[in-house]
């Protein structure tokens, strides 16, 4: 078997066998097949697709590069959620405390900060002492007891796609429906989920703009997850404004242990609290996706009965404690944590103000994603450090009404050079009209194997 | 300026600029562009084209990565001759001194066999003392004093064109037709032809079997010659069976000094004769081109007279005179390569014989290509040697007529073993039929620019 002819094969648009997949990511992960091989593979992939059978041979490859998680003897349902990534979007960290106060366990094993898309490891980070590198033996145990545990990737997490991922980053392959699907599922498996529910982002904040082609990727997810045994639901959301009012490290973390605060929950909403009004859209989404891991775990009939389920567990509290517990178990200081909620910011900080009178039509999550880059929330290259106190708090959304001088958001930058540098894109960011825009439907499409 | 937005640009079908190419391709023979982004962008070239002002400014990138033989002050039109390779293909042996007899320099700068196809440095080089790598001092004195001299390319001939094609080999990009114009032009224009006249070749023996692909690839030779101000004209020409009837490195040789034998022009042609019979399809091809040839460089005014011009130089012997005239000039050892005429072959030979009565339909040019590198004639990978007396002698080519066990073939092995091993795909390679198939034609078209 040689490289070139599978490389040829697949340029010509032939399927490729599992034997073939498998000569060429072990030889790529091992040195024997070199990267110009494999990135040239890439780019015929990215041309000519692979069939559902390729591409689950791929991932399994893949997967059997590295090391598995060993859970047996966990108890409940092994429940993950997966956001392909966007601005502001923070669901992981009130989902994960969420499923396990409902009795799943969510072994949920998270990324960085890539372009203009956040990352969890990186909020949890700003929290003073918090670990997310367990080993296997600490994550199990705080899974165990917690009912979930963050951690991110080691070497031997599916070092074919740490390879390859770094590779296709670096030779413009990443956009291709198999290649992103062998790259989430392979790391979904060997973290040790059983199910699944995808956060299949469209829109300008998203990965993929468009809703075609996100569905796309969502169907390759839906069915490669079944042809793996992985219990898959996903929906396609849009992702054109930030989700929620905070963008940032440390900030999103406090806007999502505000989301957990049984007062949200207990009285009836209060129209008038711009606060609550400003999480709504990801308390929104937050509970369409936890109802679907709800669902898949087998606690739920029904989008509407897990819904409810969630609800009644967030104004009982429970998730908040088990927050709070879970920031002890990773090495977090707790009592600090909720000293530094309001207060730990950048002394760097600017109002970017309304420039018309009227309603926001929108706020481009892309444009607040690049600038959030610049403040020190994101990073352009893996090796780059990010702030835990940089970043924003939109104070308007798409359809709030807008006094030219409002403030329409607080910034604040890693330093006070890049708070300016960033100040006109996010300037750039907001755009009016003289009457409130249409609402916006966020999940647009849920999506299954078959 | 970075190598994976331009990737990217050409996977997404815009067209690259000058400037862009220049950093990818600068970048690439400096070191500082890693070979996985340049074999992803051969990659994306492969499947989304170019555009001939970007197949030009590649050409041009490429040709500037190195020098420029300096042939200015040389008399006489500079014209060459350049196949897309073929089997049995020898004709730039009887073309150069053909050529040079009447009043052009053919500045012939060749290559080695490999995969398949034979190569003319490896054919020149089975004449004992024959030198391929001359100086660009001593290119340019031969050239002018004979009227042609043979060289291979040096270090310094187009790096990028070395460096890529490597690459694009291992890369499966090969079969790229911008990328093939740039590779062949670059280094035609650094030999410093003025003129070219291109045999592109399709066909089981060619390196595309497709005649339409074939024609696809002479008309962009042709309008990115034209972009270069290098005047081309290409014909399209069959490769179905090997060309002439020998097949071999010394033995083509042999074959072309018995086509410069001015006794075979002098006398009506004897159509009892099987030696000229079987290499009439060599001779018929090094008119056309011969003829072509001497229109570019502005010595006949038609194909007819460009022929007739031929035929007169070689009934006058000059020809074959000016080829042992350049044995001695590049080193070679004219009274042992007289003397070796003949008999100069492997001990370890054997015949092919017919196994039907009836007529040879076709011989498998492929077939035999692949056999010869078996036998020692060719090579699959560039650092193999070869062996100036492994070959074949067709002794029937399509058409012949033939009575079951007459020999089809005398071949002769680098070792035994070898021979034996070539045996069966030579006895494949031979096709029959009961009555004559219909003459094939050689040349099907005439290509220019515009």
């Amino acid at each position: 078997m040689r490289a070139v002819d599978i490389i040829m094969a697949k340029r010509d648009g032939r399927e490729l066998s599992r034997e073939e997949l498998g000569f060429l990511i072990n030889g790529f992960v091992a040195g024997t097949i070199p990267d110009y091989q494999v990135s040239a593979w890439a780019m015929a992939v990215f041309f000519r697709g692979m069939s559902p059978a390729e591409t689950a041979a791929l991932t399994e490859t893949m997967l059997d590069s590295g090391g598995r998680m060993n859970l047996a003897g966990i108890p409940g349902p092994l429940v993950d959620k997966h956001s392909t990534g966007g601005v502001g979007d923070k669901t992981s960290l009130i989902l994960a405390p969420l499923a396990a106060s409902l009795g799943l366990r969510d072994p949920m094993m998270s990324g960085r900060a890539l372009g203009h898309t956040g990352g969890t490891l990186d909020k949890l980070e700003s929290i003073p002492g918090y670990r997310t590198a367990l080993s296997p033996a600490e994550f199990r145990e705080i899974l165990a007891r917690d009912g979930f545990a963050m951690t991110g990737q080691t070497r031997d997490t599916v070092p074919a796609d740490r390879l390859l991922y770094a590779l296709r980053d670096l030779s413009a392959t990443v956009e291709s429906v198999p290649l992103i699907t062998a790259s989430i599922l392979s790391k979904k498996k060997a973290e040790g989920a059983e199910a699944l529910v995808l956060d299949v982002k469209f829109g300008s904040g998203a990965f993929m703009r468009d809703p075609a082609e996100a569905e796309g990727l969502a169907r390759s997810l839906a069915d490669t997850g079944a042809a793996l045994g992985l219990r898959i639901i996903a929906l396609l959301t849009s992702m054109d404004q930030p989700l929620g009012s905070m963008v940032g490290n440390f900030l999103e973390v406090e806007e999502c242990y505000a989301c957990l605060d049984p007062a949200r929950y207990s009285a009836p909403p209060r129209p008038g609290s711009p606060e609550h009004g400003l999480s709504a859209d990801l308390m929104e989404l937050t509970l369409e996706l936890g109802a679907r891991m709800l669902m898949l775990g087998g606690r739920a009939g029904s989008p509407e009965e897990g819904r409810k389920l969630c609800l009644g567990a967030l104004a009982g509290g429970k998730p908040r404690d088990l927050f709070l517990g879970n920031i002890e178990s990773q090495g977090g200081d707790r009592k600090r944590f909720l000293e530094m909620l309001g207060s730990y910011r950048s002394p760097h900080r600017a109002e970017i103000r309304a420039r018309e009178d009227g309603y926001v039509s929108r706020i481009d999550a892309r444009k607040v994603g690049q600038a959030g880059i610049v403040l020190g929330v994101g990073r352009n290259r893996r090796e780059d450090p990010v702030s835990p106190v940089a970043g924003l708090q939109l104070h308007k959304k798409a359809g709030s009404p807008v006094r030219r001088g409002d403030s329409l958001m607080t910034v604040w930058g890693k330093d006070r050079e890049s708070l300016e540098a960033a100040i006109p894109a996010l300037e750039g960011a907001a755009e009016y009209a003289a009457s409130p825009p249409s609402p916006e439907k966020l999940v647009i499409k849920e999506i299954r194997h078959g």
